[in-house]
């Protein structure tokens, strides 16, 4: 891989390197003009509508499109492959934009001077349950007996998730209420839940769709698939601002885990992959100033791959629409460290985990901030043709303790 | 309630009387016009869109407002009750219209040279499962020792379905294929699914929605609701294109059934009703003139009733949005002949039931048309004060033998 260079300056432990160009929905606060389509370069955002009003567009799709004049990327999103090969931010290829400092300075705005909103309208989401650690772990708190059906085995299990209450990282969560198990022949108690959970996930976000009664083969379903996001499945499914696309992490692809049984035919892929991104889960109490990491997982722990989720979501005829979310379920790796919720890592409360500040947590507590991280470090050297730890570069980062990346937290929460 | 009357003649035998004017969207086929809304009015559609930008909507809401030049009705629905208030069609109110006769010409289109599309854009689509009949019939054939939990008796149950596949009346569906269960220790079988059913419900359209973490009050529930369509929860859930207002069936509210045990608060309504709707479902096999009534039911079998499924619906926090759907799941009756699918008819395939053409049906083969049929009759005697039958008059119907109102059939399907 080609170190990539720029007219624009990109710091060299930025989360959006030149190789990871991810594509998000900002505004400016206090600005009559709606939200629009951009791309994060290094601390900057690159206003997407400006260049594309601005003919700097030329290719033969997005010449005459008003993909970017849109509030959200479904329309880009949906479209050709082609898309994505036109939308290329380079020095030599853009001189307008690096000649023209008004432009430029129209086009390219500080990240942390905009807001980030929902950058897809979300027509479905689906949640799949495809880590076999958390099936496992889960099954064995609730049937012992049987933890894991054998049908897990066969095919990638789902359910439909609610697309109204998707929500960007940093809005607040209201703890939820409703009716618990009655106790002896007492009715149903009505209230608040006592277990408020995280849930570490990521979703793949559905770039061209399919039509009712067209399944997608296994091994063009990647071509589906626009990017992921990071998610927090708890009460108000929350997404991360940016999408990082499947091209800028190919370079972490990794082989997924050996199946057995053999999946039938229509799950059985010619090279299974998943991906080796770290994710990372803290949380952050309220009127504290440090957050205490409480999970360490990554995405190449799940059992069935993104594009298995995908054909197996379509083989009944299902139609996708760009815009769609598919939620991997939460991820948990193999050893305790690595559990993708309150609910394993406390096995259901009996064991409360401990924060910096000597506080404990059964499960979430009102005011507490929950912050997801994935990234993707790639250790190489070029000139032995090795893969040595001397040159590292993070492509995908939601989240941090910097104040001013606080829009980029999975889950800037207030649970009241 | 007074007899209505207007410039436009209303057949006697129409479905769509002057009391009963339902919303739909409509397109005009071959013209390069896109999809806009419209009224039933007995056999003619009034063009909403021409209607408001002609300026004869006067009111405070409509005067300025865009919302019918959008294709679809959200943006209408997802307003105040006043919005309805001003649409009024009545020739003493409206003689511009009565007047003009190149512009009635122009906004009074034949039903038949229209063609329906989705009302609505659906955000969200949860099916219920609220008729007691139905659940103790599945119960009965799969759990026999326990056919209904106790849980049935505290809340609505519902599961959240799949938007993107939810289509108008007249589309095609494609027999759904996917896994069926191993027989011993053979895999899993791959194939079409050989039991596919009709469900016949109806479902709620949800008008204006409500904020996340905002419960809706049990007894303002009614005004969260737009009106009600038909729905076929198969593959590929089918909706009836006209979306029946609840003010046109007010006059057929009724007591709903009495609970036991009595509801949580949260459920608990001031006055619990239902609506006297009559149902039936039809089945025409492939290349025949006549189809067969398999069923008749009412909506008035409901056990949870409408304003108590979008209560507890929100009751956690989760939002609505205008255009949301809520299914009422399938609708049975208490006798053998008011069963809603063909898993309760045939007793899941045990006894095949007789159509007219001497054929049988154990589930729905290939080439098979379901038609659903909704309507209210009131029947009153206003001289004498009692409720007699001697005027007559349908508020709801879909569908019918008439082969022009093919358009109206909550279903008209190719088993493929």
């Amino acid at each position: 891989m080609a170190t990539k260079s720029s007219f624009v300056d990109v710091d060299a432990d930025s989360h959006f390197p030149l190789q990871n160009l991810p594509y998000g929905v900002f505004r400016i606060p206090n600005c009559a003009e709606g939200p629009r389509p951009g791309v994060a370069i290094g601390g900057l955002v690159l206003d997407l509508s400006v260049v594309a009003s601005h003919g700097l567009f030329d290719g033969p799709i997005l010449t005459n499109s008003d993909c970017f004049q849109q509030n959200y990327h479904d329309k880009h999103i949906g479209g050709l492959d082609e898309y994505n090969d036109e939308v290329i931010i380079d020095a030599d290829d853009e001189p307008t934009l690096r000649d023209n400092s008004s432009l430029r300075e129209k086009a390219l705005l500080p990240m942390n001077s905009v807001e980030m909103v929902l950058p897809i309208v979300i027509g479905d989401y689906t949640d799949f349950y495809s880590s076999f650690y958390h099936a496992k772990n889960c099954g064995l708190m609730f049937r012992p007996e049987n933890p894991i059906h054998p049908n897990w085995f066969q095919l990638p299990i789902a359910y439909h998730g609610r697309a109204s209450s998707v929500v960007i990282s940093g809005s607040d969560i209201i703890r939820p209420k409703g009716q618990s198990h009655p106790v002896g022949n007492s009715p149903p108690h009505f209230g608040p839940t006592q277990k408020l959970d995280f849930e570490l996930e990521m979703a793949a976000v559905v770039g061209p769709g399919n039509e009712p009664g067209k399944p997608v083969d296994v091994n063009e379903a990647e071509n589906h698939i626009f990017g992921l996001v990071l998610m927090n499945d708890w009460s108000g499914t929350t997404i991360s601002p940016w999408i990082v696309t499947l091209e800028a992490l190919e370079e972490f692809a990794c082989d997924a885990p050996n199946q057995d049984p053999r999946p039938l035919p229509y799950l059985t892929e010619k090279k299974s992959k998943n991906y080796d991104i770290s994710l990372e889960v803290a949380i952050k109490p309220a009127g504290e100033e440090q957050s205490s990491v409480v999970t360490r997982s990554n995405l190449k722990h799940l059992y069935w791959t993104l594009s298995q989720q995908l054909a197996h979501h379509t083989i009944n005829g299902c139609n996708l629409r760009p815009g769609d979310l598919l939620g991997t379920g939460t991820i948990s790796g193999p050893v305790p460290e690595s559990l993708g919720c309150l609910l394993e890592l406390t096995l259901n409360g009996q064991k409360p985990i401990s924060l910096n500040n000597n506080s404990t947590r059964k499960f979430l507590e009102d005011g507490d901030e929950v912050v997801f991280t994935g990234f993707c470090k790639l250790i190489l050297n070029q000139i032995a043709g090795k893969w040595l730890q001397d040159w590292v570069w993070e492509v995908f980062r939601e989240g941090g303790s910097s104040s001013t990346l606080k829009k980029q937290h999975i889950l800037s929460s207030s649970l009241s």
